[in-house]
């Protein structure tokens, strides 16, 4: 059985099981106050040409997402996000849970724009309603699809006209850095969010992510808030330690592209064969359009997600790609969608 | 200035005012916990034949939805609403602030379905989401139209099958109670909700609500939640005493059945003018679509609430009737509008 | 039966309940955007002589403590408090539903001091614990007791110095201020707190209290937290009106200087029978220190607080004066504790 | 530099660190579906001869606390803990961040008390107050001490007399069942508790804590809490496969004596010097009491906790030994110690 499932089936890139076994007996500080975790905030600012910038090490995503809002919003705020947001759909209320509402926006391919921006502030004139003041997206999203340089310097700009914080969720970074449908870099995160963090669990972490904090506004008592909703990791330099592995040398861009390159060829050879193509991505999730008897036969010899009920008897489905997954994984995956058919 | 704004401009009723006036040297108990509360209890129960129902007396509609919901549900399950429901929009997040999502489903009429509550519940299918527990509904609506008895039975045995609680936000309930299309009483209400509250505000109390906790495992500790959520008054025997006055020999109903008739006479003679309805109430809420030119005509007599722009200089507004709003007030409007055009 | 219970037994001073009668029949805006509270807004900020203070009209304590709270602290943020306090004690943890620990101080006679103070914040250095942000004092206090201008200024330089909120709890504010031993005016709250309340439900209202938002910093956007939490009533008038009655010639400070002689009358009659206080109070509330004997008697015609259990079949009890007590009452009583016996 | 800081300055212990590294390739489901859960669950439940007992993997010590206080108790129900306590002290007042109120009893050794208990809930009557509804002990405590299994029966037992939730945190449980004094089996647990965390992070794990919820009333939905609140995380297999190490063939508790017999062996040359103790600890942290001249020359040596100021240039000092402690490190302390002087 061969996983596309998702990109956090297997444990860690080899370069960080190294570099954890060779610090398994140093003694570190707690709480993420170790050389570990300084050395990789320091890398991050200088990608970043950030100097400024905060920098904290989360156990996750969801944590990540819950914490940042936590930190950021006043009660009555609420966050705008595409409908089919994480923050929206897929963390069991965690941002309710926290307080705060999510206005969501509708969208087809994932994507928040500034007229659905400017739709939802406008919806909310007064003090009878929440207050929209933080936008939420994720680069890459949960459809696969990607924020352009373009698109995020014109979302910052809606942001900057009507007050309100840029967050970027980064679960999925480096497949979005590495897209060639993208164009941004380190440093236009920096420049354009007010926040935003580098996932490490979907891209050969074995778990952790690093949340920047940009903006000097947004960073006064982050760490009691992180502390607080149970964030802030005990051995903290693990995940400190993981980051500077993985940011040095471009290894993090590197495990991301090779994803990438996985799931262009399975795009690739979905589209030769004939398939039709949920959503068009170019990064390492990719959505096809199946005949539900191939589902069926598929889901015999490989793992992945059912992800919505079409009609005419067809199936929308997820394959993911990630830093582990091989070459001869696609090509059998293909080869059985040659075979059960894709049409 | 005549004021259509809404049916909460004036103080309370002359019965109210005067039993206030009456009572006002003699000293009651603190916290809900005195005999006019206790008589209001009583003469609920025997009202909705419900003797196991517990009753508790809030100072307003918000505290009641946000302090049921927060006594109802656990941290995870949220709430399904009409899209243009109270709690969804014009809450400030009360309910989001309380922990809860609120899941709303497109609605045209203001009014939920059964099959639009199994949507929600199709889409929330583990713990990845929030987990849907209960069914809001206002009766009237947001839009002034109605649950019927029909209706409301359909929704009680969908909330049976997926073990859904019922809680109506009664805000404006004696305006359901006495519309023609309803046909619901009070026993109705007590079968078939596990909570609703009789709106006082709204319906010639000075203030102050009756919540009505019918479902024995929803009761345990309300005042509790009351007290904490701060909607329990001190001198909570105003509010009992109110209700005292107002659920003897029918007076709620009455001035509710006022408010409605002078809607219904509003909404006849706009009609016959040719007007265009945007919501079709029968209860004391009307909705009009009026040309522009007349409705920035009227707001020089009369204040009234503008809903929503429509295109070809068309505005959508409301006019509230109450129990205060005298025939005279209708039939100037009337007037007005005729000479205004409506068209 | 008399009740010495507490000061809102009754309804409304005289001049409140016919200002309401004249007022009933007139149509105001909603939500407090109405002549009354623009006006009793004014006369609050003249009174302090503070022209940039805000003042919103909330329905009760608890829900001014509760929205300050909530309005002003960040999540990790602390209330430091008397361990007798309302918000550590009486509120069903209102402060901590809102998600913000209650960090106490042991006092004898409820009141906070700089050392107190200081001793709190030295507790919590670092981000593993709660940050204490803001000093909640009331006055007079639980136990009838008042703070000093001295007092008062003394708490506002370590507020500066540690730089900590300043916020105070006014359900007395009347009685403190009347009291001989207090020697604060309406100026010097505005210039020693950030924020304060002028309690309506206890000194002759109907209901209703004035939260004072002295500084800046901590206005932004009080109104959207006011609707969240369920404090913003619908007839926002009706409170707005009785505080331009009581603040009009004096009557707030007539009616809980009339509380204060009464209870002084009662307290020097009881120390003139040789009896013993439970605390030394200056204000409308008295503690007495009396045989469980004697209590259990005088429970038969008055109505009272019992405090706490004492050694030696000793019982503290506690006696409260309103506006509303007549000078014959508080005779009786002291006839009837001479007659019972005080020690 | 030595570090007898805390019991996680290292990374895992070498058998957990091989099982990582041996199944690092291997592809499992996400969120703790996967067969290393299943199987450390089944362990768990055959220890502790629980079969109905729900067993959840979590990040850390303080989501547990989090999570089980949200999941288990209403809004208006508070935890009774001992002054000391880390949910009461050193979690950033996460519990009241979650709406629930930490009621703490005053104690000397770090121990609650039948007696403790019972006052905290005497002194809470009535819908004024919160509700104490769930004891939270910790075993070992933050002072090293240990309930017996004396003292678990008779705290069993007031807890069923007062109808509260008995919660266990067992950061670090290892040190308190191999502990001299404390008579606990793991069946004694599953018997006397509601629910109770096994410690990884503090005993040789990497990461990641067991959650044990053995009484079904509070076993419904917990997952979701675990989500909403961040505590589940996408590598659930991780921790699962950990706590399959840990629990096989005795090597937690193999670890956990080994933390201790370092610990008493550091006790009993302290003692044997003369040295005094801060508290009488039979478990891997000790607290000594040391002249201060001593404390700053050591600290150029060891890292270590200062834990108090003391009269007359004392100060009390924690020292925590683990299971990666090497004897060796103890005898240097011990020499450094007897040269420096320890009274």
């Amino acid at each position: 059985m061969i996983s596309f499932r998702n990109d956090y089936s297997e444990g860690a890139c080899p370069e960080i099981l190294e570099a954890l076994a060779g610090e398994n007996f140093i003694q570190n500080p707690g709480y993420g106050m170790d050389k570990h975790c300084f050395a990789a905030q320091q890398q991050i600012r200088q990608l970043c040409a950030c100097p400024k910038a905060q920098v904290h090490f989360l156990v996750g995503g969801t944590p990540c997402n819950l914490i940042a809002i936590t930190a950021f919003l006043r009660p009555h705020q609420a966050v705008i996000a595409a409908e089919t947001g994480h923050v929206a759909v897929h963390e069991t209320g965690a941002i309710e849970g926290a307080g705060h509402k999510v206005c969501t926006a509708p969208v087809s391919d994932g994507k928040l724009t500034p007229d659905l921006i400017r739709a939802v502030v406008a919806a909310h004139p007064d003090e009878h309603m929440v207050q929209p003041k933080m936008v939420y997206l994720s680069n890459s999203t949960e459809l696969g699809t990607v924020y352009t340089k373009q698109e995020l310097l014109e979302i910052r700009e809606v942001c900057n006209q009507l007050g309100l914080w840029l967050y970027l969720d980064g679960a999925r970074l480096g497949s979005a850095l590495t897209s060639a449908d993208c164009g941004l870099d380190w440093k236009d995160l920096a420049e354009l969010t007010d926040a935003f963090y580098i996932g490490g669990t979907k891209n050969g972490a074995l778990f952790g992510e690093a949340m920047v904090v940009v903006n000097p506004a947004l960073q006064p008592d982050f760490r009691y808030i992180e502390k607080q909703r149970g964030g802030m990791l005990a051995k903290g330099w693990l995940i400190g330690l993981q980051f500077e592995v993985l940011l040095k040398d471009g290894l993090y861009l590197r495990l991301a592209s090779h994803a990438n390159q996985m799931a262009a060829r399975l795009k690739q050879g979905f589209v030769e064969l004939g398939g039709a193509l949920f959503a068009d991505s170019s990064t390492n999730q990719q959505f096809f359009i199946l005949p539900q008897a191939t589902v069926e036969r598929l889901e015999q010899a490989y793992s992945f997600e059912v992800w919505q009920k079409l009609p005419q008897e067809r199936t929308a489905v997820r394959f993911v790609c990630s830093w582990a997954t091989r070459p001869e994984w696609v090509e059998a995956l293909l080869s059985d969608l040659a075979r059960l058919g894709v049409v």
